[in-house]
Parts: structure tokens; C-alpha cells; sequence
């Protein structure tokens, strides 16, 4: 039927009834649909099963005979730091493993910025009359509410097919001494399902920063979590960093939440020696160790990157079906409407949609009225406010085929009403 | 014999050379124990195998049907805030349980007070010119070392049979509005084994403070940790709080650490509904929730409070000997000689043992010398300063019954030893 905006007068009123009509009967069937959280469905989590009973009464000490029940070992278990620091791209003694959550790590060093700063020799962020964070947008909701809640002043970035908008970045990082920072997340970037190109990653590592303790965030929660057997390749930002003489500019973080439990999995984060140093000093304060039995079950259950690269093939083999539902409904109902494009990722959990400007936040809320939840509008933006009122986060993983199907559907028309209201 | 003042000149150089003769005698064995941390040996961790497996593949759903593999739930698992509620003396609403230390609970407290305060009502503390806490003394390192890590000024406060001096706690924190706070540990205090009377829980809580926000850190670690069938009882100081009008005044802490794994327990903090609703909200920002899995092992293998009971009965079969070893050595060594005084705990992990003044730092670096490691003399003090350096905290648990009588005879020699160089 081509765009709606060549449709006259009186085909839209007609279009719009039926539009409307179709609304009225899915909202009647009253479906409750969940597709806000890049959560894995019941499925995937099967997948690990084995992993709860893999440590047991003759299976708790480490490769070096540490009893894994008892205290002890800031940094994690040995043969975890070697597993997960090639999973992270970095040297076993270059990687941390706490925790069940990225996030944490990632709020602790930004709370022990605020508090001690990021390095023995720069001050506390919290002393300084401002501190700023590129964010490169859409991007996570959770890194920029941690910016907000500590008051850190965040700068949207334009993202591309290769990444943030570089131009800016180093404008912003070569002039401001109160850019202390910049969110990435560089392989399949939630939620536009970008990898970031090779010259993305070498001219973060390169750029001349204005502040000696700039730090990459470089959450690289999605690194294994392919949807295709020939996954665009990530240069090692860690590598980039050290050649260009800035080392202790990238902290690095990932975890297991998607790759065994999302409740139950490992945290992980890298970098150079001195700043997992400087990490562990602060540690000491906070734990007595790390849950190091959860790492063990972890080693025992993978064994090596080849046994976590066999096991996202089966996380693939489940998911993608689920990305494809997506795109085919969203093809066919918004197809040739000119109302929206989305993204087509090779990996990570989310599908990113752009529909006509202002439009994100009315067709959001006529979903969630017919029973179908997104994501927020405007929720993938610092502040949650997207500029452009355009954007809107599909997380295709929990729901099943038939709830994905139907909410796309849902989700098609809302997004056509919402576009022909505004056309007016 | 005696005490050693009692003896003449020529029987002191006698003894002491028989003192000497024994020093090195057992230093050529090369011993090589350590006594210094509060650590289950593992006949104790043993105890506690079945919670390795008790999560299976048939076992991963809350009893409310949340799949504890995936995301989900901030405060803790319903199930598992009944269970732990009871252990720590509060309501199922009055609990977070979250990660395996309470340290990192107490911790992110401590920071989340310095930028944030500890109340919606009340400023963030790092914006106050000092912040003074009261440290009951001798007591643990760990909560010592947050404070001074985080510039908060620890005022010592006497310790006695039935917990700290209340004079002196009640005058300070009347007096002056930067004293925020006062560590606890009210059953088995660590390291003087004291637990407190009724008469100090209601003082602490109906004490006027000057600071609205005074907190109480009540690390109520040991609560189940009795080696006696008829444990002296402890007031609830959550109710007593409650009874006063000063519901907020205390924040709770506890942890499995020492009941199932030391190093993958669960951590409990507890305390009012206002309380627990800022802390969640702060935890909003830190996580996406908690290891469930882990929680719902405990609740699987511990079921009730009975359960934990006869468990910790268990525990005290294995550790009561150990207790009973550094008595009967310290009894036949010191037992009349007037250089050491030290403490018949009826629960936790810890002896504490007063040298005459001025000799523990000798004693406690002799035993090393010898290959036997005590707590660094001084470390159950703020700043790590003994004013009197006569204290020594012996850990018995983690070594075997052979290495405790070695290692109890090495400190009753060097005690001595020091004693007789310090009477000269």
C-alpha cells in the first residue's frame, strides 16, 4: 500500500478505522505481554543446568587446592581469572571476578571515584565543581541512572553503524577537563545492536584527553552473544590502549547474567595491573572475598572458551527465532509505511526502533494500554528523555514466539495511529 | 610457682633461661601455624556439603514460582526473608539479604553515607566537617578499617562484661552532633566474647543523641554461635529501638558465613521499613538483584530455625574442644604466674587475651618468629593502636587440636618472655 503519507484524505480515514478497529480487538483479547527486559527465557536457562550440581561434596577446592567454602582471594579463583580474562580479552591477572553483577562493579568504581578518585595520583571526582560522562545514546538505561544518581552530568552522543560519533567524543575529551568519562557498550550496543568499528576502538584509545583520569567504561556484557557464525570482529580495546600509551585508560567489564543464570552468574572486569590494583585496595575495605564456589561451578561446568562458545551457539539456536519473528512482523506491517526502521543485530539481546519523530512515547503508551510493556520511551536516553521522542528498545528474548508475534503486532499499529495522529 | 614478680633474682634468670631453652627448642621444629583469623576449619565446612547440591534441576523455583535462575528482586527471597528475618530478630520486611559478606553490606552503607547520608531528612556526611564514630574497644578490625579508610574518627570506648562502657557512649553521643555512629557486635563480641546485657541494648536505644541520624552497626554475627546449651540471652534491639521511638536508630547485620560457607554465605542487613525502603532504593542504582539461587539453597537446606539450631550444635561438637585446648594450655602455663589475663567466651570464634602493659606487640612477634602467626597486636584497636598493648586475639577454630596446644604453649612462653624483659 507504499507510505502512509501518500495515502489522500479519505484512504486514511479508512485506513485509521481499520488501524483503530484492529487496536480495539487485540486490546478486547486482553493479552499481558512483557517485552521490556533483555531478560533469557526459561529455555536458555535450561541450557545451564548442569551447573548447579556441578560443585558437590567432592568437588569444592581449586586447581591449587584452595578449599572454594572457606574465606579468602580478592581477586577471584585463578583458573576463573584465566577463563573469563580471555573471554574479556585480557591476561589472567589483569581481570577481577565479584559478584553476580556488572552493574555493581561498575557503580563501586564510580562511588569510590566520587569518594577517592580512580587513581592514587588525581582527586576525587566528588571534590571537583563538575564531573561529565559522554553517553554515547541510545544506550543502557542503568549505566546513565547510575550517572544521575551521583550527580554526574551526562553528554549525549549520536551513535552510527560503527559506534559513537568520534568527532564528538574527542572534541568533548581534548577540550574538557571535566569529561572524566564515556559509556560503551562496544559489541552489539544495547540497543542498537552496533559493534563498534576497528577505527572507533583505536581512536578512544588514541584520543588526546583533556583529563589524565578519563576512563573508558567498555561494558562488554554482550561478547560471546553472537546470532550469526561470523560475528564482526572487536578490536581488543585493552591492547589499543597499552599501544598508544595510555594503559590505565580502559576499565572493562562482562558477566555470565546471559550466559549461564542472569541471577546467579559471574561479574567480571578488567584492565591494566594498576588499576585492578588500585581495585583490589579499595576491595579490602568492602568483602573478605568473592563467592568463589559460583566461580568454580562456572570453570568445572565451560572448562574453556571453546565449551562457552559451543554453549551461545544453543542460546542462538533459541533466540534467534525470536529476532526473526520480530523483523518479519515489523516487515510486514510496517514495511513500505515509511513510520519506522529498525535495526537487524547479529548478536545481544535487543532490537532498536525509530519511529516518525514524537511519536515513541504515544505508541509506547497504546501498547502498554492493549497490554503489551516496552521499554519506556525515551528510557534508552541520559535523563530518559530522547530528543526526538523516537526511540523505542525491543528485548525479543523471554516472550514466546507466539506473545512476540502478537505484541509486534500490537506494537505496528500503535505506532501507526500514534504517526497519524501526529500527521494530524 | 607463682607469680613471676614473686620470684628472686636467681630463680628469675633460671626461669627465664628454661623460658628460652623452650623458645628454641620448639622454634627449631619449625612450626608453621596460623592462629590469626576467624576462619571454620573444614570439619566444619563439611557440615554443610548438602547445600552444594540441594539446587538442582528440579530445584530452582521460589516458593511463590520465581525461577531464581534469571533477574529479579532486590531485597531477597521472600522464603529466605522469613527464614533469616527470625534469625536476626526482625520482621520478613525488615530484611535485605544480599551477596556473601555482611562486610560489603556495612561497607556500602559507610559510602553510601558519605555521599548520600543515611536518611531522605539528613545531609550526606561527607559534607560535615568531621564524622566521629564510637568503637567499643577491643574490637573488630574490619569495621575499624572501613572507618579509617573512609576518614570517619574512631573515639575508643572501654569494653566490660557487659558490653561498652555506656557512661562514656551515652555522654558522647549526646554531647556532640559528628558523632554519628557506634560498631557493635552485641553476642560474643569480637574479640572479648561478651555478649550484652539487657540493661546496654536499652540504653543504646533510648539514649538521646545529639545527630538525628546516629546509627547504630549492629553486627550481630555470632547470634547462633553458642558453645553452651543455655546461652545468655540477648534483647532484641530492633524492638527496643521501636520502644524508645527511635525505630531508625539501628541497622542490623548479620551473615551465614560461619553457619554454612565462609566464603558463600548469604549477607543480612535488617532494620526498619524506612530503613530498608532508602536502602533498596540505593540498591536499585548497585544491582539488578541477587544470587537467589544461593538463597534458595540455604532455605532448601536449613528449612526453619530448628533446623540452624541443631546445625550450629554441630558446629559447636567440632570447635568447643579447640576453645577447650587454648583454656587448659593457657591454665597449665599462665594459670598462676599474673601475666595474663584472658576470656571463657560461651559463643563465637575468639579468645582475647590481656598481656601485662606493653607486652603484646613482643609476645605476639616472638610467636612469629617461632612459625606461630597471631592477629597483629593492636589490630583489634582503632587505628591498629593498643594504648596499653597488652592485648591478643587467638582465632582457635581453623587449626587442629595438635597445632592449638603448639601454638598456645608458644604464646605462653613468649608472653613470658616478654613479661620478664618488660619487669627487667
Amino acid at each position: 500500500m507504499g507510505t502512509l503519507r501518500d495515502l489522500s484524505g479519505q484512504e486514511l480515514r479508512a485506513y485509521r478505522a481499520e488501524l483503530s478497529s484492529r487496536y480495539e480487538k487485540i486490546k478486547a483479547g486482553k493479552p499481558n505481554i512483557d517485552m521490556t527486559r533483555g531478560k533469557p527465557c526459561p529455555e536458555q536457562l535450561d541450557l545451564s543446568l548442569g551447573i548447579l550440581t556441578v560443585a558437590d561434596a567432592g568437588h569444592y577446592r581449586a586447581v591449587d587446592g584452595t578449599d572454594c567454602r572457606n574465606y579468602g582471594g580478592l581477586e577471584g579463583l585463578p583458573e576463573a581469572r584465566r577463563l573469563f580474562g580471555e573471554y574479556l580479552g585480557v591476561g589472567p591477572d589483569e581481570i577481577i571476578i565479584a559478584g553476580n553483577a556488572s552493574l555493581t562493579l561498575m557503580h563501586d568504581v564510580l562511588m569510590r571515584a566520587m569518594l577517592f578518585g580512580v587513581s592514587e595520583s588525581e582527586p576525587a571526582w566528588g571534590r571537583l565543581s563538575e564531573v561529565k560522562f559522554l553517553a554515547p545514546s541510545p544506550g543502557y538505561d542503568r549505566h546513565f541512572a547510575i550517572c544521575e544518581h551521583l550527580g554526574i552530568r551526562m553528554i549525549p552522543i549520536d551513535m552510527d553503524e560503527n559506534g559513537p560519533d568520534m568527532d564528538a567524543v574527542e572534541r568533548l575529551a581534548a577540550e574538557d577537563a571535566g569529561v572524566k568519562g564515556i559509556w560503551c557498550v562496544p559489541r552489539y550496543s544495547n540497543p542498537t545492536g552496533v559493534t563498534y568499528s576497528g577505527e572507533v576502538v583505536e581512536r578512544l584509545a588514541a584520543m588526546p584527553a583533556r583529563a589524565a583520569d578519563f576512563r573508558i567504561f567498555w561494558d562488554d556484557t554482550y561478547t560471546v552473544h553472537h546470532l550469526t557464525d561470523h560475528p564482526k570482529p572487536l578490536r581488543n580495546i585493552l591492547e589499543a590502549c597499552k599501544s598508544t600509551g595510555n594503559p590505565d585508560r580502559v576499565l572493562l567489564f562482562g558477566s555470565t547474567s546471559k550466559v549461564s543464570f542472569a541471577g546467579a552468574g559471574l561479574a567480571l572486569m578488567g584492565g591494566s595491573r594498576k588499576n585492578i590494583e588500585f581495585t583490589v585496595k579499595h576491595l579490602f575495605y568492602q568483602t573478605i572475598g568473592p563467592d568463589k564456589l559460583n566461580q568454580l561451578r562456572h570453570v568445572l561446568f565451560f572448562k574453556d572458551m571453546a565449551g562457552i562458545e559451543a554453549h551461545m551457539k544453543k542460546h542462538a539456536a533459541i533466540i534467534k527465532p525470536k529476532f526473526e519473528a520480530v523483523d518479519e512482523i515489523l516487515a510486514r506491517e510496517l514495511g513500505e509505511k515509511g513510520v519506522a526502521e529498525w535495526s537487524h543485530p547479529q548478536g545481544g539481546y535487543f532490537i532498536s526502533l525509530d519511529t516518525p519523530d514524537g511519536c515513541a512515547t504515544q505508541a509506547v503508551r497504546m501498547a502498554a494500554e492493549a497490554g503489551v510493556k516496552f521499554t519506556d520511551a525515551g528510557a534508552t536516553f541520559p535523563y530518559k528523555k530522547d530528543p526526538r521522542d523516537r526511540n523505542i528498545r525491543i528485548a525479543p528474548t523471554f516472550p514466546s514466539l507466539g506473545e512476540i508475534r502478537l505484541a509486534m503486532e500490537v506494537l505496528a499499529v500503535c505506532i501507526q495511529l500514534a504517526s497519524l495522529e501526529k500527521q494530524g
